[in-house]
């Protein structure tokens, strides 16, 4: 058995990393080149790309790749098709697509003037952006969603091509140590000697009943025959919408709940995920899970409508489905239909876990002894939070609650 | 290479008619079962179904294949993929839903109360109507586009299930010896010998310049070494927009140009296609051409944009890219990328044919000489033929042409 998962560990998709062989040589040949400027969503593209999350992506989709990826949310990979959930392209404007025009390779900038990568033999095609934000979203285009917005305030062409990235992406925060490439977390969990890697994708704040939930699968892995599973747990790094918690709020949340042993004996590596945020449904769910192959996943743990968010307007087109823009399972669906992931991640069913008031601990929802529970919602947490009232003993771990509390009470929160 | 060819041929996928086994057993039975109103565009799907146009697929979609069609365009087939560019789905209302809540089977019945099909084992599901119209069409879903229009007005649910269908769809206008269902087309096929069989997908009068590149086309296929190709004429014979040609002046001009010999001694094999058109671009490409395989399809002729149509907006949400809702090439695009069709169906070129005022005939447009040719739009030709004018000789076929001419000035058109 170990043997057997040993080796699905060492066969894991295969990670090309997209940085320059000659770093200073790419500088040098880059100060010659016409450059564009790309924005932090650009960048943390940039980011994705350059570690091998994408691969076998090499570089920012050009028309065939981003066709594919809107029609089958898969490109092609040699003979076969691999999933590509998301499309991942730099738009241009005109001035842009002009200053380009005929050039063997651009440069990519950051908008402090910074030199970032290289794109070689670029193509210039159309964005066409509501094809993209329809296709991909499954709303309107012209709609009060974050990052349709986003979408729809780029440039009118999009640039593909194959990229040399100069160095690592680092965003100097202080939290750049947690920012682990595929390759680097492939390499610490085959080092702690991991059979299995369960991963937890988040963009919250971890309660106790999240706990609960991965010192059970651990356990229920463990019955499975696996003698060492390791939890990765995996915060989304990139850009959020505003009302969501920030990246260095939640990274303190999770670092004071990990030293203070909320996940019993299960080991955990924290790595963040850098990838923006799309709140594009199933089609992210599946983004979410397809990247984290090449880290080394093997196990992933899904729930309710993971990407999901309100409908910018409250489903107005078919108000019978209520006010989310997906479907509660929708992701989760896509995620056991989807024929790759399929095949080379295993779900982990996700149990509901509730305040037991009985017990004074978070434990599974057992619908026998309903009124036993007491569900504190997201919305209620924010509130206790801005207000001060602290949450009934064993909800959360009372240092990481901390921290959200001074978030809330718009303390500086320090590192 | 023959014997190779017939092999390509007799190996066609495999076609599953969804006829009742026992009509008359089963038309019993349906007299008990609760039933539920199908309209035209209903009993079109049907029709498509029930004859092994989409197998494998064998009913409505339930749930799982709708997500996958709307996500990856295919769905499970064994433990591979298959082709499923648009959603086949069944909308119902709230009191459909209620009416058949628990039952085993029910009954689909035309406006005018006759049973038609048996949905065993239905199961009821979202439609979700934006997100289907936003990820098939690409557009916004609240847009004048008629077969968003259609969707939009259907009901909030969808059923989908195994059909049974108690007999063949027919329409009683004069047209139904020529709606030939796929395993008849194949045996035609066989039965004249054709080692090639390449379709022309249409929906429009046929002018001088289409068999100008249909006899072109069996010529290169003859060089190629095939002993005898066959063109499949194959007008879609559904529901078409308001400002189509109907189907029964389509099919009059077809006739008389066949009769009169415009195509040369290439074998023509007439054919309606039972399909509703849904001017779905890129996608619907797709399933014109997949839909074919059934019937025996080995090569198939793309030009530009051929399930297109004029963007309801005009593209308000990004002038630049025209006036058009697809993009030129983004048809023929897909069906080169699409990972099934590439393999499965030869495209062949669709060399552009235009008015040769030089020698009076249409003649594949030479740049070199290009004030020799003179355009007729569709627009022109309807222009002229409202108006009375004759076109240009070596246009179109006279006789072909008086149809079109007798239709545009309001003439009632005789079968």
């Amino acid at each position: 058995m170990l043997a057997l998962i040993l080796f699905a560990l060492a066969a894991s998709r295969p990670v090309t990393e997209l940085f320059s062989k000659n770093a200073a040589a790419a500088k040098a040949e880059a100060v010659k080149l016409t450059s564009i400027t790309i924005n932090n969503e650009g960048l943390e593209w940039v980011h994705v790309l350059s570690e091998g999350w994408a691969s076998p992506l090499e570089g920012f989709m050009n028309e065939e790749q981003y066709l594919m990826c809107l029609h089958y949310q898969q490109i092609a990979d040699g003979d076969g098709m691999i999933p590509m959930p998301v499309p991942i392209v730099l738009p241009i404007s005109e001035e842009d697509k002009a200053a380009i025009d005929g050039k063997d390779a651009i440069v990519l900038k950051k908008a402090d003037g910074t030199p970032v990568a290289i794109i070689r033999n670029p193509t210039v095609f159309e964005h066409r952006r509501e094809e993209r934000a329809t296709r991909t979203f499954g709303i309107n285009a012209d709609t009060k969603h974050p990052y349709i917005e986003m979408i729809m305030a780029g440039g009118e062409w999009a640039v593909g091509g194959k990229i040399e990235v100069f160095e690592r992406v680092v965003y100097n925060d202080g939290m750049d140590q947690w920012r682990l490439t595929p390759l680097e977390l492939q390499k610490q969990f085959k080092d702690m000697g991991a059979d299995a890697v369960f991963v937890f994708q988040l963009r919250n704040p971890v309660h106790n009943g999240h706990a609960l939930l991965m010192q059970d699968t651990a356990r229920r892995l463990k019955e499975q025959g696996f003698k060492k599973p390791v939890l990765w747990l995996s915060p989304l790094g990139g850009w959020t919408k505003d009302d969501d918690v920030p990246l260095d709020v939640r990274m303190n949340q999770h670092h004071a709940i990990i030293k203070n042993g909320v996940f019993g004996d299960t080991e955990v590596v924290l790595g963040i995920f850098p990838s923006p945020m799309l709140y594009a449904g199933p089609r992210e769910v599946q983004w979410h899970a397809f990247s984290r192959l090449a880290g080394g996943a093997t196990h992933y743990i899904v729930g309710r409508d993971p990407a999901g968010m309100k409908h910018p307007t409250l489903n107005a087109l078919q108000p019978s489905l209520g006010d989310d823009l997906y479907h509660m399972w929708h992701g989760q669906t896509m995620l056991k239909l989807n024929p790759y992931l399929k095949k080379e991640l295993t779900l982990l069913p996700f149990h509901f876990a509730s305040y037991d008031t009985t017990t004074k601990k978070m434990a599974f929802f057992d619908p026998a002894r309903k009124d036993d529970f007491k569900s504190i919602s997201g919305t209620k947490m924010r509130k206790m939070a801005r207000e001060g009232t602290t949450p009934p003993e064993g909800f959360m771990d009372p240092e990481g609650w901390q921290v959200l509390e001074k978030f809330y009470q718009g303390a500086k929160v320090e590192l």
